[in-house]
C-alpha cells in the first residue's frame, strides 16, 4: 500500500491555503497541468517524490468561513485569479477539507489578527503549554484518522508582529520551561512549530513570523529526529531581486538605490496595513540586497493595501545603478502576480521535498530549501541561482 | 620591463570604441573608478590580468571624423551619456589615438554601411586576398611600433547583413583559397578575423556579424596558436533575458509570450534601420529563449531608430507567463541603458581575459567567455549564471 | 408605443460586436451597471436618448461561427475579459441574435480577410451594384420585421487595405455609376455605407477602413436626409495620446519623439498582422500628433499580434520631451485594456447619439461625435477635450 | 524707458530658485529657447507680457551657500539636470544675484527646516510683527535700489508643517493684531505673504505651505490693491492626474484605485522626509481626484527621499479602473522629470502673468492662474484643461 502524507496548514482558510487545497484537488483530478510546481521539473523526476494522490490535507484557522466561499472569492470579481469552473469542479473536495479544519489558538498575534478571529473558531488557552497540548491533540488525531506515515505542518497564517528582545535559551529543555511561564514569550507561529516538531512532524514556515527560527527549536528538531525550514515564501518581487541583484553584481554595475513599491488587496494586505505586522514583512524583504551585493545601497520598500487589487500583488521596482565612467542608468520592472497562486505550488513543493528529507533520515534545518524563502534559515545565501544549485545538489545525492 | 598589449579596434570611431579609448584614458589617469568592469571583480584579483597602463590602442575605420568629436557627441545634447569634463581631461589621449587609426576596407557590408564611409578613409581592394594583406600590414606595423607582446583585434563595426547559404570548406587551406576567388564569400568582419588570426593575434567579435564564426577559422586559430571568440556583446535587454528566463524556468512558470521593443538613436541604430542589417541583429537576440526554456514561446523583437535617444538604448519587455492553475501573470521591465557605456568596459574585459588566455597557451574558441555574448561560439549555454560559472571556473584553474 | 431602433453590425461575429450584443443583453436584464457608457453620463441625462430596451440588433458576417461561442472565447482562457456567468445568463439573447445575422459580401477586402470567410456565409456578387442590392434587401427586411423607426448601420469588420489613388467623383450621381463599372473601386466598407445611406439609414464607421469617407457619400447622406460619421474608434492608446499631447503642448514642453508599441492577440490583431491591412491602421493612429502639437516629432507605432494576449491590448508608449534649458525628460505609460470591452459601450453610445441626431433632423457628417474617433471626419480637431466639448455643446442645443 | 519688475524669491538658494535665475540669465543672453514657458505660447503673444530683460531678481534664504555652487550641483553628478556649459556661461549673473539675497526668518517652520539654516543667514526676530518689519525693509530696499515699478514675491521655500486648528479672524485688522501676540499663529510663509501684500506687492505661493491662503489675507490684498495666488506648483505627477482623471471621467470609466509613488533626492525631498512636512504635501496632492471624478476612489500617495535621484523626480502611478461589463483594466505611467527644471519656467510665467494682472488693475485672488497649482485658491476646479481655459479667457479679455 502506498505511503500517505498529511499536510497540515496553519491559516487553513487563507488565500494561499485555499489555493493549495484547490490545486491538490485539480491535480488529483487531472484538471490542471503542472505549471508552477518546482518539484515537477524534469531534474526531479527520479526523486520518487510523494504523489498528490497520497497527500491528505487538514489545518487550523481562527476565522468563521468555509473553503468554498474563499475559493469563490479568488475566482470572482474584478480581481479574479482562477477560473470559476475549477472551483465548481472541486467544490466537494473543498467541503471535505473543511471537515478537517480545527479552531486555532491566538497567542501574541497582535490586535489586527485578533480582530479577524471568531469566538467559535478560537481555542481558549491559559498558557503556552496548554496551547501546545491542544494543537498536538488535533495533529495527533489527524495523523491517526488519516493513517499518515508522516505529517508536514506548514505555517500560512497572517504575519505576526515580531517579538522584541527575545532572550530564549539555546537548549530545548530550558526553552521548553518558558511554555509554563506566565509571560510566555512565544508567538503563535512558534507555539505551532513547537507542537509539530515535538511530535516528530516536519515544520515549514512560509511566513515572515518567528516560527521555528530559534536555536532551541533547531535542537528540538534534531532531538525528535525531524526537520524544519523557513522563513517567508519567496514568490514575487523578492524572487526577482534575488535573481537580478547577483547579475548586476557580476557585471560590476553599482546599485545606487533600489526602491520597491508593492500594492495588493488580499487579507494578507489587510493585516500588513498594521505597521507592527508590516515591519516584520518589510524587514524580511529588505535585508537581502546588502548580502548579495557586498555593500548597502539605499533601499526603500513599501507594502500598501489597495482593496481593488485583491490577490493581485503588483510591484514596481526602480533600480538606479552606475555604470562605466560614472554613467547612471535605470532599470524598472512591474510585476503583476497573483500572490496565492504563486505561493500555492511552492507550498506543495515544500511538502514533497520535506517529506523526502524525512524519508532520507535528515534532521534539523533543511538549508537546501533556501531558494523558496526570502529569509532562509541556516544560510546567508540569497542568490536564487546559488540557492537553486543547493536544491539540485541535494536531489542528486543518492 | 612590463608586458605591453595592443588592442586593435575595428570601427575605431564608433560609440563603443570611443568609449573604450576614453575609458582607458580615464582609468590610466585615475579619473574614474572600476564600475562596470567585470575583470575588476574581487574574484579575479589574483589573476594578474594586464594593467590598463600597458594597453595601447589602435584601429581601423571608414568614416571621416575624429575621436574627440565623437566623444563630445556622447557628452553633449539631450542624450548626453558621459560628463563633458572627462572628455576635456582626456582630449589629448583621444587625439593621439587618432594617429593610430588606419583606413578600413569595405567588403560585403551592404549599402547602408557603405554610405557612412568616406573615400579618404577606405582602402580600395580588388580581392579578399588583397584586403587581408592591407589589413595585416597595418596590424604588423602597429605591433612593431608599439612593441606589443600580443595584439587583440576586436570587431566593433556596424552590423553587416549575414551572407546567405555559406558553403565554406571546413579546413583552413581550402577556405583560404576562396580569398582569391572572384566571388569571395567573406564579409568584412571575416576578412578582419582572418587577417588577425593568421598573424597569431587574438580576435574577438563583439558584433552579430559573421566574423570568425566558421569551422575553418577555428582551425586557423588552432594552427596559428591563437584564440578567438564572439558573437554580439550581451549588454542590455538580452543580458536581462539570459538572467530572467532561467529563473522563470526553475520555477516552472511557463512563458506564453516574450515581447521586446528596443529604441535608440545612435549610429548603430541608424545602420540597423536597414532591414537587412537588422535581421542579423534580431536573429542574434531572438534565438536564445527557446534554448533556455526548453520550449518555444511566441517572441517578438523590434529595434527602432529613434533619433532623440542617442546612445540611450531603451527597451520595454513584456513577459506573459502562466502560473499554477493556468493563471496568467505579467512581468514588464524597462531598461534605460547607455549602450556604448555598457559595452565599453566589457570590451576592455575581453581584451584582458583574451590576453591572459594567450599567455596561458590556450588555442581556438574561448568558450569560457560565453557570458559576454548574445550568441556565444562553441556552446549552447545561454543562461548567464551558468556562463559566468564557466568564467570563474577558468579563473580558478592553475 | 415606444420608438424602436435597429442597430445593424457589419462584422457581427467579431469581438466588438459580440461584446455589444452581450452588453445590450446585460443592460436590458439589469446584470451590469453603466460603467463605460459615455451616453450615461449625468450631463446627457435630459437628452432623452433611446433606451436599451428599444434597441434591436442584427448584422452581417462572413465567418462560420455563432455568437455564444465567440462570447465564451472572450470569457475563457488565460486572456479572459468578461465573467463566464454573464455569458451564461445571456446565452439565449446571443442565440436569438444569430437568427438576425445574414451572410456578408467580400469585396476588395484583401486575401487575409478572405481567408477568414466561409463559403456558406458569403453572398457571391458580380458587381458593386449587386452587392448593394443584396445588402439593402437584408437591411430592408430587418427594418420591416423588427418594425424599426430608424436603423443605424455600424461597421465593426476587420480593417481592409486602403485603396490607393482613389479618383471618385464628388457628386453622388457620378459616383453611383462606378457601382456598375467592371473595376468598381469601392471596398466592402464603402459598399455597406452606400447601402445604408441610400436607404436613409445612419452609418457609423468604427474601423479605419474607407467606409463613407468620400465627398460623394456625404452628398448621398444629405440627399437621403440621413447621417454618417467615422473613422476608427478611439479606445485606448490613441485616446490617451489625444488627452496627453494637448496637455504637453499647453505647457510648452517639446515632444522630441513619441513611440507606441501595441501588442494584442484577438482576430483584429491577426488581420493586422498582414502589413497591407496594418498600414491602414497605423496611418490612422499616427497622423494626429502633428495636428495637436503644431510640429512633427519623430513617431513610431507598431502593432503586433501576440496570441497569448487575446483581447487584452497592451500598449507601451515612450514620450521623450524637452523642458526648460533643454533638459530632456521622459514619460512612459503602459495601457492594459480589453479592446472589445472598451469599444462596445462606445458603439452603443454612437447608436444612441446618431439616432438622436436623426430625430433632430440633422443630415450629413456628425462632426460633434469626433471624440469617438481616431480620424474624425469633418474636422481637424484631435484634442479629446475639445472634441468632448463639441459633444456637450451639441447636447445642450435644445 | 521700459517698465522694470522685481521678482523676489523666498528660498533663493533652492533648486527651483537657482533654476529660475539661471533660466532668466540664459534667456536674457539668448542661450536657450523658450521651451517649457507657458507664457511664450503663441496664444499669449499679443498680451505684451514683461520681457525677461526687464525682470530683476532678489530673494531671502536661510542657508549658507551660493548660487553658483547650487547651480553646479544641478549640473553635475549622476543626477545632472542641466548642461555644465550653461552654468559656466551664466556664472557672473548668479554671483550678482547673490548680492541681492538677504538672510531670512525662521518662524514655525519645524525642526527639519531649522536644521538647514545657518546662524549668519537668519534674522533673529522676537515677534511676528518684527519679522514682517525686517522682511519689508528688505523688500523696500530692493524695490528702490532696482527702481522696480512693481514687485512679485514668490514663495519657493521648503514645505512647512501645516498649522493645526487655525482660528484666524476674517478681517485683516483683527488678523493683524495676532502679529503682536506672544503665540503668533502664522508660519513663515504667511509672514512673508503679509509682508508682501501689505506693501502692495504681488504674492505667489508655489509651495503647499499656508502662505496667503486665509480670508484675512485676501482682504489685505484687496485693501492694498494688490494680488495673490497659490498653492503648490503643479509640475509633474499631479499635472498628469489633472489631465488624465477628467478624461477617464468623460469616458465613464470608473477609477477603482489610483496609487502614486514618488521618489526623488533633492533638498525638497530631504525636508519631506520629515512626516510632519510631508503631510502638508501629500494632502495637497491627494484631494483633487475626488473633486474631478465626483466620487472617491481609494488613493495612495507616497513621497520618498532617494538620494541618488537628485532633482529627478520619478513617479509611478498605477490606475486600476473598471470598464463595461465590470471588466477591470490598468493604466500605469512613470514620469521621469527634473523637478526644478519643470518648476522654474512656471515661476517665470507666474511672475509675468501676475505683473500683467497688476497692470490691469486686478485685486485679490488670481483664480485664472489655477492651472499652475495643485491646490488652486479661489476655485474647486482641478481639471487642467478647464483651468487652462480660464487662463486663455483671461488673456482674451480686452
Amino acid at each position: 500500500m502506498s505511503r500517505r502524507v498529511g499536510l497540515w496548514l496553519i491559516g487553513a482558510h487563507g488565500g494561499v491555503a485555499t489555493s493549495v487545497v484547490l490545486g491538490l484537488a485539480a491535480l488529483q483530478r487531472g484538471l490542471t497541468d503542472q505549471c508552477g510546481l518546482v518539484s515537477e521539473l524534469p531534474i526531479f523526476e527520479d526523486l520518487n517524490l510523494i504523489d498528490w494522490k497520497n497527500i491528505v490535507v487538514g489545518g487550523h484557522d481562527i476565522r468563521q468561513t468555509n473553503s468554498l466561499a474563499e475559493a469563490q472569492k479568488l475566482a470572482g470579481g474584478p480581481a479574479a485569479a482562477i477560473p470559476e469552473k475549477t472551483v465548481e469542479q472541486c467544490a466537494d473536495f473543498l467541503n471535505e477539507f473543511d471537515q478537517r479544519i480545527r479552531p486555532g489558538v491566538l497567542f501574541h498575534c497582535g490586535p489586527t489578527i485578533e480582530r479577524l478571529s471568531h469566538d467559535d473558531r478560537v481555542r481558549r488557552v491559559d498558557s503556552g503549554r496548554q496551547a501546545v497540548e491542544k494543537i498536538q491533540s488535533d495533529l495527533r488525531a489527524f495523523a491517526e484518522e488519516q493513517e499518515c506515515e508522516s505529517v508536514i505542518v506548514i505555517n500560512l497564517a497572517s504575519t505576526e508582529p515580531m517579538p522584541s528582545e527575545l532572550n530564549i535559551p539555546h537548549t530545548w529543555d530550558e526553552a521548553a520551561e518558558l511554555l509554563d511561564h506566565s509571560e510566555c514569550p512565544y508567538p503563535a507561529s512558534t507555539i505551532y512549530a513547537i507542537s509539530a516538531l515535538d511530535l516528530g512532524f516536519g515544520y515549514v514556515n512560509f511566513t515572515p513570523s518567528l516560527g521555528s527560527c530559534l536555536p532551541a527549536l533547531d535542537r528540538l528538531a534534531h532531538e525528535r529526529k525531524t526537520v524544519h525550514i523557513g522563513r517567508d515564501g519567496k514568490t514575487g518581487e523578492t524572487f526577482l531581486k534575488s535573481v537580478l541583484a547577483p547579475a548586476f553584481a557580476r557585471r560590476n554595475l553599482q546599485i545606487m538605490s533600489w526602491v520597491g513599491h508593492n500594492i495588493f488587496g488580499n487579507m494578507d494586505g489587510q493585516v500588513l496595513d498594521d505597521p507592527v505586522n508590516k515591519k516584520t514583512k518589510v524587514d524580511s524583504k529588505d535585508q537581502l540586497l546588502g548580502q548579495m551585493l557586498g555593500y548597502d545601497p539605499q533601499t526603500h520598500i513599501s507594502i500598501e493595501y489597495i482593496r481593488s487589487l485583491g490577490d493581485w500583488k503588483t510591484a514596481w521596482d526602480h533600480i538606479h545603478f552606475k555604470g562605466f565612467l560614472g554613467t547612471p542608468m535605470i532599470m524598472q520592472f512591474t510585476w503583476q502576480g497573483c500572490d496565492s497562486i504563486l505561493a500555492a505550488p511552492l507550498v506543495i513543493d515544500l511538502c514533497r521535498f520535506t517529506e523526502m528529507a524525512l524519508r532520507r533520515g535528515q534532521t534539523g534545518t533543511l538549508v537546501f530549501l533556501a531558494s523558496f524563502f526570502k529569509s532562509p534559515m541556516g544560510t546567508e545565501e540569497n542568490d536564487f541561482m546559488e540557492q537553486f544549485q543547493m536544491l539540485t545538489d541535494w536531489a542528486a545525492q543518492e
